[in-house]
């Protein structure tokens, strides 16, 4: 594979490597020169990184092919600040988290408004170019190292551990910040369909908001129990006629966090009461084939949204440390990263995969 | 075709005759009784009925089969009050208008916040059941006669002619609510798709509301003169793919009154500002093939409305009276009904074609 044009900013005294992917789900270690630090920036000695779907659709090339050569994913991301920028905000020796958004303008609309990761100019953490005129791709977090604008990366809260910080770098912000942003609280009812890496988030958060109801959503009978334990009110079996019927019209707001690619849309949607948002934080690789009714007799929303911006992010870290949401995680060691992605691409997890860096099992 | 049993609750001492359709577009003359008239009813005299593309959908069985007999279509209509019941709070001979929503339960949530068209108990006006317990089906207003519960009738500004007061029962509340309820303004740049019947209503009301931009955007250049004439301040020729290109992320709002079934989702999405909202209006007959990625990346909505309450239909009357908002209207005489839905079927009118009854042609 030719060495795209993009990659022209590199650091040659430094050497950081990772588990790239070339277009399948089966990773290799790799080595890439960072970007050289600059002033603003921080550079993280990772210790842990969650695996999440999106990791899984990029590397897989389920979401398009690899246009700027090997891609090291991870975006949930944690560690310690190895060194920092005169402007960077941090201190060297910090534990820090980085998630799927790296980079942003800081000056246009979408940043003044706080949602930095609707701006023009933002940079994703792989898969991705700088646009800050330094030049420059992204990688990931599944490495052993990794430079970011410090900006974009947030204090752990000393109450909640490393291992169980990575996941609200994405899972936890792409949850917390609809249910924000769309009022979920006591005088809604809120659904969560798919109970994986996400929607176990999304239940805790509904919970410690106090929504009405908190109706987990799933095809799978087992996780039944466990979204009782996780905050839900009532279970929804999907594949079950009565249960789906029984909670027509039902939802104010429903957070879609999975979704099969076969969907009956208009059933989907009969879940949400009228007027009601559904909000797609899922992004299956096959189009959505809605039908217009399903929207127009009821007034009911499709609402995109996709992780959140840098208060939403501080917000979401307080507001885990003080509710005390977690996820709950498996651990496992980065050193066979296959083995994490493998476990995760079966449905394993309960419910989300961490992969410890060695530096990690030091903490 | 057999009577439906729905239809039991009948007044034989009374004949009403209009234009019905038994699945296709040719309409017969045909006639029903209509329910007696309940203390809240109103017996309204026809003298105007608009020509609406549902309309059309309707009778030519594009939105699905006839199922309740022939169907009267007509959902934009004028008249004078021919008999009042006593609870209806109308006087015979106000001159009065009726739209799509002719009842709806007046105690549910729905009714309570003002959006008696999502009450579970609402009657079209036709082609559907009355569910007030006294029985019968719904018959629309391309006839000589209706009676309807009197909450859903209201009194015609004394400065706006019966003729053009017709459309603003659907096409004119239609895209008057959605703008209302989702902020349209000043600080809102406004789209609209498609200038039809309500597209040309949708730009008045936008201009009236004074929306920073209003963009028509047209497959037909034929409409670009008359589109500023109506107060739009730019126009997209979405043929053209420079046009629709310059055109791209630059719309708060976008209200989508007539859609191509071959539509490119993403492509008309792309209007679409960050975080802004795609207002679904137009009911085309076959789903809407939606790219996830046109939702989430740029957090979009995809909104679904449908007319308006019984607040919303009254502030929109007094609205239109305050601000010169009309409609532009050919008047066509109701004896020739079939010639009035052909040039509609056409494409013909500029733009919205008003039946008059004879009754009509002595006001």
């Amino acid at each position: 594979m030719s060495v795209p044009q993009y990659n022209s900013c590199e650091d040659k005294s430094a050497t950081f490597t990772g588990w790239a992917s070339t277009g399948t789900a089966h990773l290799k270690p790799w080595s890439y020169y960072p970007r050289p630090l600059g002033p603003k920036d921080v550079e993280i000695e990772i210790t842990h990184g969650g695996c999440c779907g999106s990791d899984i659709h990029t590397i897989t090339s389920g979401w398009g092919e690899l246009k700027l050569g090997p891609v090291i994913a991870g975006h949930e991301i944690i560690g310690k600040v190895a060194m920092a920028g005169p402007e960077s905000g941090h201190q060297v020796g910090d534990i820090v988290g980085a998630g799927g958004l790296i980079d942003a303008c800081g000056h246009c609309v979408e940043c003044n408004r706080g949602q930095e990761q609707l701006c023009g100019q933002r940079a994703f953490v792989f898969n991705d170019t700088f646009k800050d005129g330094r030049g420059g791709i992204t990688q990931g977090g599944f490495a052993d190292r990794i430079r970011v604008n410090g900006d974009f990366v947030y204090k752990v809260p000393a109450n909640i551990s490393p291992a169980e910080a990575a996941p609200l770098f994405c899972a936890g912000l792409t949850t917390y910040a609809p249910l924000r942003d769309h009022g979920a609280g006591p005088d809604k009812t809120l659904g969560v369909i798919g109970i994986g890496g996400l929607g176990h988030m999304a239940i805790q958060w509904a919970a410690a908001m106090k929504c009405k109801e908190v109706v987990a959503i799933s095809t799978s009978d087992r996780k039944r129990e466990e979204a009782f334990k996780l905050g839900a009110t009532k279970f929804v079996n999907s594949k079950s006629h009565e249960e789906f019927k029984a909670a027509a019209m039902s939802l104010d707001i429903v957070l879609c966090t999975s979704i099969d690619k076969n969907a009956d849309w208009g059933e989907i949607l009969s879940l949400v009461a009228n007027g009601g948002k559904f909000i797609m934080l899922a992004m299956p690789e096959s189009p959505m084939v809605i039908p217009p009714a399903a929207l127009i007799f009821r007034q009911v929303s499709i609402v995109g949204s996709m992780i959140g911006g840098r208060g939403t992010t501080t917000e979401m870290l307080e507001f885990a440390s003080k509710h005390n949401v977690r996820p709950w995680i498996k651990k496992m060691p980065m050193l066979d990263a296959n083995a994490a992605i493998k476990h995760m691409m079966e449905g394993g997890p309960r419910y989300r995969v961490v992969m410890e860096t060695e530096a990690g099992t030091k903490m």
